[in-house]
């Protein structure tokens, strides 16, 4: 057997993989830190022991949290990250040439630190011009915002910890007002499977706030069921909308101009949950 | 801790799950077969200690193998199921009043014997009396059958133990002798995160055989990666080509009309295993 | 992989073992009780995820606790086991021809039970005409007895649950009245590398009560470190005494009446837990 | 859960216990050597997925492995260590003032490296002066010595891998001719419950070469079973017949001059296994 890293998705179920060797472990002022290296998913980023990201399937997510908001959106020039300190979306927001500045508002600085050393292929971009890091708390920077984002991209963690206040209506009303009057935002919202009932009150909270709200799906192995969705919230432009023109040639590994599409067509059980 | 089934997907990832009980635990004359009820997805069968189907989310796969190819045929009549023995994929088919008569080859009666004794939800249609259960061969079966069937679906096991035979060219060879002229079928053909060389290889061998040949996926939680993949292949009717008029109201809780279209929107990775 | 029950031993060890099928599980009115087959040890009992005994290793403990004692009394008649619901100790007890009547005390009536069913060879001599078996509260036996016992032995589960009171000076105090002028007790107490206080403190207990007390150990491998404790308390008779001619010759696998003796010899880092 | 490291002691039981980190992980030219650092154990080396030693349970190993073949012997001045590059046996041998040499020989010089760095607790005597550390093939080194040493003591790992020829009884032979004439030497012999032919065969082979031949155990819970077997060769001194006058007072935590006898007091289906 040797050295397996086990993570509890639920109570009763999980996902294990065998580790090579830890390269760094710490307890943060925000959360236990882990960087290790698995021999299935190469370098692997644990955060309170659950997978935050791996080299391996590490595109899918950053690529489906990037591209479908930023294609939505005619003309995309200041993006915000709220997370995402391992700098995965920030390598995708930039392949994106309109937008001018993309902020980084990560809470825990060591996240940055370690992903930049340990996973260099995903934080690479983290020191381009373009983009301005902040460790600071996400929620303070939003409340503080007004009117100043086109899209905003919300790569957080579980709603437990560090991230909990990122799953409130508050915090979706503080990014209504942060973004500008036609932007869109977009977070991630865990698993169908086993969170239903955050993924309806996310939606239905968010309804409440943007005209054009809408899920979408990716499948990421690593994750917990494999099946991931991101609520999308945007004033004015639809992601089903999006002319044929907007699209442009980019390099990526799941997305295409047709699944921006198709992602929207929702299993009936996970469809259901926007309903009502 | 107590009792935890563990499956590893590959020699260095895998899922756990906890187990209230094992049901039955048999050596059957083909494989291990193990009857257990877990606290996350119900009852499980496994089969020589790989999840092959559980209460919980067996309706992903099974819908999913069913209702695509069923509805891309404008009349199926005559159907046939290779493996299935858990009837899962029967009572999917029977949903389809054009079936007259539905033929399930599994090679195991013992797993017929306990689906139904522990799966009844799912193998509760086995006795209908438009089904005709055949304890054989399929590989046999197929070999000796010819322009017989509408639509024939392969739920068969991975590629080792009693299913080797029907992942080969062969095998498609004689499906196709065994379909009508303008029969179709459809194989599960396991995940592309973790077994990209078998996909290409059977996509090929399908396409060479059948004019139209398609790729489509469904999250399955409980298979390697929840990403799964089923290769269709079709004398003439294109799956991409069914009239809205074709669609009825199906009880379903995966498979929607939508669906069955976006399905066949490949993430770019999996795409490109289907070209050259 | 398959199927495996891992008992957490501490928050941060513990054993893993395969399990071919689990014959029973239930929650009886005081505990969760499993009966499984296990591929190493033969048939397993668990009680609350404990591994209580098993088919392979269990004559050690079984021996341990009823030689020791039975041999250190020179004609002992009447016995009581307190807990023991799997029969193994009163199996060992009958050995000795002088015991007239052992009394079994068990709270849980479902471990006798289901011991006699899957656990034969353990539980197979509680029917013997010398054994009076009570399903009873231990705790409350002991209160009611006076004068009653030559040999008392208690065969509990952890000091949680059920057998929480088991491990207190009032009960050594009652055990005390329940014996007779010239009796003796043993009580299973757990390891000393990860219970070293408990040691300590139930010998310094016994030890303000019986003018003889020693602790002996016994290498049980299903049991937490492999070296399992046993404190004994008597009015008047030494274990260390015994003279050569008492003991007679037993059909055992871990007892003989050298080891009587040597298993008094503790370890130092043991020997010191006796030590003020 | 997060990080735990499983080590089937059995192809169906194991242990597991918690890493906190990995400090050191390598293939090396003789097995795969880990330092990791547990939460139940402390420090570990781990070679080939096995536990070799721990900072908590270390010195049943190293004690007993020394003191009773040194204190058996009534005045050992030459000693030889082959294996235990980790240097615990080593720092119990220097508690001898009558030891004037001890040599060490491990194959494989990172067991070594990375105890000094890592067990310092363990490794700390390695550069004391009365010590010797070649980093050589012990089998070679017994072939080339003759009537060199008083004590040999044999450290080794599983008789599987770099340590094979280290359980044949030509290497047992070569130890007869590498010790002087009063010589004694000592091998670890796994566990009794697990690898019960192998301690039967030792005993065998070790029986027909030196005339005085024991077994004596000890308890190590992080060893299979938890129980211990050491075969000790001796050419002329009996261990059980050490005068009470030879013992000195030793810094130990497992070993005392009273445990030296009861150590070879052995359960009987352990003795069982020196007989015939």
């Amino acid at each position: 057997m040797g050295l397996w890293f086990t993570e509890k998705q639920t109570e009763n179920f999980g996902i294990t993989a065998k580790v090579n060797r830890t390269y760094h472990t710490e307890q943060t002022d925000f959360q236990k830190l882990d960087m290790v290296e698995t021999a299935e998913w190469g370098n692997m980023l644990l955060l309170d022991d659950m997978v935050m990201t791996t080299e391996k399937d590490e595109f899918v997510y950053h690529e489906m949290v990037a591209h479908v908001p930023l294609f939505t959106h005619p003309n995309p020039k200041h993006v915000l990250v709220v997370g995402g300190g391992d700098g995965g979306v920030i390598r995708e927001v930039l392949k994106h040439k309109s937008v001018e500045k993309a902020v980084l508002v990560e809470i825990d600085g060591k996240v940055i630190e370690y992903s930049k050393k340990y996973l260099p292929s995903i934080a690479g971009e983290l020191d381009n011009p373009r983009v301005e890091v902040r460790v600071a708390d996400g929620f303070m920077h939003i409340a503080e915002s007004e009117k100043a984002y086109d899209v905003i991209m919300v790569d957080s963690t579980e709603p437990v910890g560090p991230a909990v206040n990122l799953f409130t209506r508050g915090f979706y009303s503080g990014i209504a007002k942060a973004l500008k009057d036609d932007g869109i935002f977009v977070a991630q919202t865990d698993n169908p499977w086993f969170k239903s009932d955050l993924i309806r009150q996310v939606y239905k909270d968010v309804a409440e706030i943007f005209p054009v709200t809408k899920l979408y799906t990716a499948n990421i192995p690593t994750y917990p069921s494999g099946l991931w969705t991101f609520t999308l919230g945007s004033k004015i432009h639809d992601p089903l909308k999006v002319k044929e023109e907007r699209f442009f040639e980019l390099d990526t590994k799941y997305y295409t101009s047709s699944l921006h599409f198709a992602s929207f067509v929702l299993p009936k059980f996970v469809e259901d949950l926007t309903k009502k």
